[in-house]
């Protein structure tokens, strides 16, 4: 049947190819702050494109964060669509927006975010259940992460309760796991907390994505070795305003691009 | 002091001046579909305007979700401003987001939820825990609802599991009563499952948003008796796709008014 029948990649061949192509794991986050860029949308638009053009032969992924869009109104929306363009061909982009609320909601949230911004994946939190993922995880070509646990200070609130004998957080690892039919679902596990990195790692084989480096303080080696199972897929590494900010992003990516590959090159 | 300072009155406060002087508990939604108004982002806001005139006078809040605005993209967000500015004034604005993050990731969508779009309020979600909830509470003016338990067929899937000898959903209400310093946070209790949000009041005296009324076949009589604890604000009953496509949609809303009026009658 081949030639007969267009062939999409998933999502995660999309990101193992450019991960490959360009040994790294690294994703660069862009997140632009009113309060450090001047300029408003425009100038936030400017900015995280000559980080993209700096960064993009270090970096595996470009996730912006849909909040740091929005503050800006509807400009900001503009100029998110306009940043998908500014990504080369051969590097996917994740829309951090951790969106998740009942079916019809998430049908609406699928339009905004794979028809209006083209991404090519989605953060999404876990907390409607089953129902509301299932209407992502039906874009067969889209990667859907879904937060088990998070990288913020707050994040053991609920995340680590135990329920079962277990912390809610591989309950969410499993139901990603039941939802996984497509082979586009992924986990987000914060780089902040590498002990709950190998945990969800010793219970699901799932792509994870790691925030939390940098800024936030969180164990780049630890985390990095808990996650990595040899699939280029397994280990995406999101970093924002330490190579956002910097004088040099190229430098500070190429940085962060070796000391992941050097944390693998131990393992 | 009187006369130095000027004084705002809180979220809920407003909400239980408009609900006394309508002498209703109706909220209403304005999520428009595309595929039931045709003509892009115009098109919506002028049925959603048009719904708001129709039924000012039966409601007490309106609820647009963010998600349908999105769907159309920078125009949706455009339309998003300038509905709110179409609301009448003494009747609060509740933008329906769900939005959940890290601190830093909160304050843009602060910024983006009251700045931008000058919403009354928000709904958000409870996963990532206290400190990404807390940027949004610091709002002392805004009304924070806090997803409790959600409408949704799936919703058991993680709010169910028991922990500590109780359901987690009793945890989140637990956490929001906790984040209540300021007076300004509410949770969000499905109409589609009345036990449930009994628990929850039995639980907690914040002030209830219930959807799941009208398609999603929620019980309005058994919710309603089990969210009404004597405040005008405890049960803001929210119904939207049975008054949004009405023929008459002041009338749907009136009959819905009425129909919850007279289960607090019978209390």
């Amino acid at each position: 049947m081949a030639g007969t029948t267009e062939f999409v990649a998933s999502f995660f061949e999309r990101l193992r190819q450019a991960a490959r192509s360009r040994r790294s794991l690294l994703c660069v986050n862009l997140d632009p702050d009113p309060e450090r860029i001047a300029g408003g949308a425009g100038a936030a638009l400017r900015h995280c494109v000559a980080v993209i053009e700096r960064t993009a032969e270090h970096a595996c992924c470009f996730k912006p964060n849909a909040a740091f869009w929005e503050q800006y109104g509807p400009d900001g929306w503009k100029a998110l669509i306009e940043l998908r363009q500014h990504v080369p061909d051969g590097v996917p982009v994740l829309l951090d927006a951790k969106r998740g609320d009942i079916g019809s909601t998430m049908r609406a949230y699928a339009r905004a975010i794979f028809d209006v911004v083209e991404s090519d994946a989605v953060t999404a939190s876990p907390y409607f259940g089953d129902d509301a993922l299932t209407v992502l995880t039906a874009h067969a070509d889209k990667g859907i992460y879904v937060v088990c646990r998070s990288s913020n200070p707050g994040a053991g609130d609920l995340q680590h309760l135990e329920t079962g004998g277990q912390p809610l957080y591989l309950h969410v690892a499993s139901m990603a796991e039941r939802l996984n039919e497509a082979g586009n679902v992924g986990l987000v596990v914060g780089a902040t907390a590498p002990e709950e990195v190998a945990r969800v790692r010793a219970r699901s084989a799932l792509p994870f994505l790691l925030p939390g480096v940098g800024v936030q303080g969180g164990d780049l080696e630890r985390s990095v070795r808990a996650a990595w199972n040899g699939d280029e897929a397994s280990c995406l590494v999101a970093a924002g305003r330490s190579i956002l900010y910097a004088d040099d992003p190229a430098h500070e990516a190429a940085v962060l691009q070796a000391a992941i590959n050097s944390v693998l090159a131990a393992v």
